[in-house]
């Protein structure tokens, strides 16, 4: 029974914690830390029978009992924990991104890879029941060698304005995701990135330069391309849709809709909406994902998102920025 | 917190058990009680952190720590469990059927309605999303009245012939869900019933009169008829949908699918195949009927399957084993 | 260059000459006689070139250069106009039903077969794009042995009451299209019938004893089993789907719909709805079945739908009624 | 009844001509020309019943019989005869596109005007039945503005190289019908293009400078944004997919298919694949288009796709050639 240490116990952090104490076989959650505990946040601890509740998040690094963490605390701190869970010898899960600036990202890969411990980021969409199985098929090699990858990523809603000041930016803040699965169904590294976007929803977000539309074209080094965009806006839910145009044929897969029923009337024919956001699209996704984490730990095997990807989306993003910023296909190489 | 002792620890008994540890709300399990207790069942027991394990019923009964028992027992012991449960004022959830025979059924209803407990019949396909959602619709009023009720209800794979010996045969075994069903969807009582079957998969079925395909037709109070067909071998996996064709229009489902992938080739476009068997299609029902029993005891509110509806499922069951082996439409005024 | 004369000007007759003129390979229309002319259907024989426009049937018989008439005129006539053209020894495209008396209906036949020349009858849904498809791949014993047919056929709205009154009935109206279709997906005769039917629509039709809903099951000599259902009141458009479940699997059809367009919004996802009625469903049928029955005696080969399966879906809706009537299942042979 | 007169009877040519001759109302072919005239067209224009069947296009011309011609024949060859249509007061169909040289194209296109001649240039895929409802839809205004256009635009297999020599490339060749798609769909001019392209098929084409999969991105002056992806090779068949995305939602369609016919087996779930090619995808919409043609001059009303459309097309398929050799984004500004 692996035992974990949770730092930060926001609403990504409560939503592991109880995948953990429900779902997730092999682990159990031992300690919690978060520098702003408030009195919700300790009743949810104690509902899930976690004893060691603190605000120093310290108390997790030196507790000898703790074989893992799992860093759920704002992006701002990812490295500094993630850098003391591998000083202290604990297997590390991290939410993404490691770290906005890519040095950084470099040097915590570092410490864990020093410290022999294992390093996995959270790109959750990987462990999708159908992104992944798109993966799959692709990296099985029936469909012949990818072509085309294309993902359509659009929210139902944008977050508040005050987050999109400090998200940094429609391409490193959501796109990452996409930039994350496009390598995930490629199997391949990004060499080139062009990325346009236009404000088509809220005027108000020009103030922080930022965009709510967005378009990116990325080239691979086999030899594939392949095209992501997304939105801040799908009235109709979260539009999550993969495919893979190979040699042989393509590979894709559809929204997860609401329901399967089907209403026929004089006036129309209406199926279901995709699932509202990520919390319902994903809702598998994320205990699958610790699950993979915890056996990985368990059987000494490799886990399924390393650092290396977590540095490679960031690198991609950043190509990203200065392509929408200068109009020119950015290729990665410039920014290594 | 309800408490809840478990009759039968089964692979039924152990699916409610797992479900009420991990994701049934406001309940636990106490106590377990299965006369042919095995090692594998205390394990399994010990790691849901269950103390009281028996071999003797009474023990359950006799425990006024336990608030409701789930009868997940043998067919034939059904009705004295129930009738013990009321007794010791227990809330009772029963697995379907509560018996075979309808005098006893009533019986055992009459003995949970005197001891003023709630009784709830575990036909569990009410709760899938799908079909739930298509008997909401149909209830709301605004598809106007229905017309006629279609159930496609196929096996992948029939039970072992030792089974089939001691089943009561397809009408009684398998297609009472079904009737139960259309029930529920068209809102309104059965009254006549027309039964027709073949034995088209395994001939060594010919031994017990019973048949492997059939065909049901059901005539409402309402005005509505219906079609109900069965087979007990469907290759590609459980075929579940229901339709309601109404007065302005119609509600249908489709099957739950293993996944939303797409492969288009040279050769063929693929889908997803049906999810497998009712343990993977009925997954979360099994969880909302649970926690539906215990929400309805918990807010003294009305539960969502009654003993009538485990009545009138046996009723009809009865009609169509008649109406098949006399080739005539049977009204229900009949046997009762 | 085949030459073909029509008997009976009206809906179905014009829409094959139409066909005839614009569509169909290695036929032109030479002839038409009605003995109910109106100017316009002068004008449109006209406007399609046709010289010989009569008010006499006669003419057709009589004409040597006619190799084959199209028997389109109402339902009383058709035996008649048969046997009045096998005499003459034209090829015979009638549509359906030869007759609604199956003694006559075999005298027709007959003349047919000792004048020896072809005849066939208009079961147009033999030629739908899809129904063909799901016929030919269980006809390929691909699937293994059926055990289920399953058809689905609604009307989106009912014929005025002065029809219906006339129609013979929703068993011998409509649903003889679907015993044809059964017949023909399963490949055997049907054994035994079992019908039942509700006036939910429009009370009116009482008076004629008749009803707006119905369904049948249906036996066949090959051991599968089969069910009907028929509706006066598919709002959202023509409904025919059909179904065919065998010992490898399940072949089925959905409806053509009148675009493949989805709007999501926030309010609803909608596709489109079926296609009106058969003229629009059954449009490039109606083609395919006369280049059929030209080809068939081009290539003097057999012609697709014949005089005997003419004559089996008329007893078989003799079965469905008398089963109604009764409340038992009828066999073939008690009418035969 | 208008009177076409047919320049280039090759494989479009006689497809427009049996449309004409079969389907399109209130039109007859008068002529034909064609400069490489073989016995087969010969043929072929004696079977429809055109009389007049030339080698010399001056023929066409100098008719005064013909009202209008239709232009089939080789690219090279269009404006030239578009010029002498034009001045010989001859409404005009143009097969796209009106030349590669967009002086050429604007100074075809002021003859026609100064004529006072209709011009219609070919882009046939906006007679779609689905593309067009999609652009319907988005036109109305229902949808809100519209953020995103999304085209997939795949064929099933590539032309032979010695056609890539002449084709002027892939985004002139083949995106070209996407672009005008494009500005269909979005209502609204293209201001910027980014295109990327790779040889992912077959090696050869490097010697032409050209390559089989691309992508490019589009801006609009309403500020919508805009991607399509090409692949000459897509094994299951003509992969044309449109999709807008709105401030309301999106509207998209599906592939047209072979069939409805859905197959489920042990094995696999597969229903059909997508029509083959242009031919048989954009059947009815070659009708469509011509009809429309007919109807805009008996009516007297606008052409539904002008010249000016025929111009920007190709400027936009420049501004990508540009693009892609760049490896920046062309504003088509800088070419006008």
């Amino acid at each position: 029974m692996l035992k974990l240490g949770m730092l930060g116990a926001g609403r990504i952090g409560r939503l592991h914690g109880d995948n953990v104490a429900k779902l997730v076989k092999g682990a159990k959650l031992e300690a919690i830390a978060d520098p702003y505990l408030t009195p919700d946040m300790k009743q949810w601890a104690n509902d899930l029978g976690v004893q060691k509740v603190y605000t120093d998040p310290e108390e997790i690094f030196k507790d000898s009992e703790i074989d893992a963490v799992l860093i759920c605390s704002s992006t701002d701190t990812h490295a500094e924990f993630l850098m003391k869970a591998a000083a202290a010898k604990k297997h590390i899960f991290c939410e993404k991104p490691i770290d906005l600036d890519t040095d950084r990202i470099k040097e915590a890969i570092k410490a864990a890879d020093d410290a022999g411990v294992k390093l996995m980021v959270g790109f959750v969409r990987r462990f999708d029941r159908d992104h992944n199985k798109v993966g799959e098929i692709v990296a099985s090699g029936k469909m012949g060698k990818p072509h085309i990858v294309k993902i359509t990523s659009r929210d139902p809603e944008g977050p508040p304005l005050s987050y999109v000041k400090v998200s940094g930016g429609i391409f490193t803040d959501m796109m990452v995701h996409d930039f994350d699965m496009a390598r995930f169904l490629v199997g391949s590294e990004v060499t080139e990135v062009t990325a346009m976007g236009e404000i088509c929803i809220d005027p108000d977000i020009a103030q922080y330069n930022d965009v709510d539309t967005a378009i990116a074209t990325l080239r691979f080094a086999n030899g594939a391309i392949g095209v992501i965009d997304v939105s801040r806006a799908a009235r109709y839910g979260y539009d999550q849709r993969v495919e893979v145009h190979c040699d042989k044929g393509s590979v894709m897969d559809e929204n997860n809709l609401e329901n399967n029923v089907k209403i026929s009337t004089g006036e129309s024919v209406t199926v279901a909406k995709p699932t509202w956001f990520f919390l319902e699209r994903y809702n598998e996704a994320f205990v699958k994902e610790v699950q993979d984490f915890v056996d990985a730990i368990e059987n000494n095997t490799e886990v399924p998102v390393t650092g290396h990807d977590g540095l490679m989306s960031i690198y991609i993003a950043q190509a990203a920025n200065l392509s929408f910023k200068e109009k020119r296909t950015v290729a990665l190489s410039e920014l290594m």
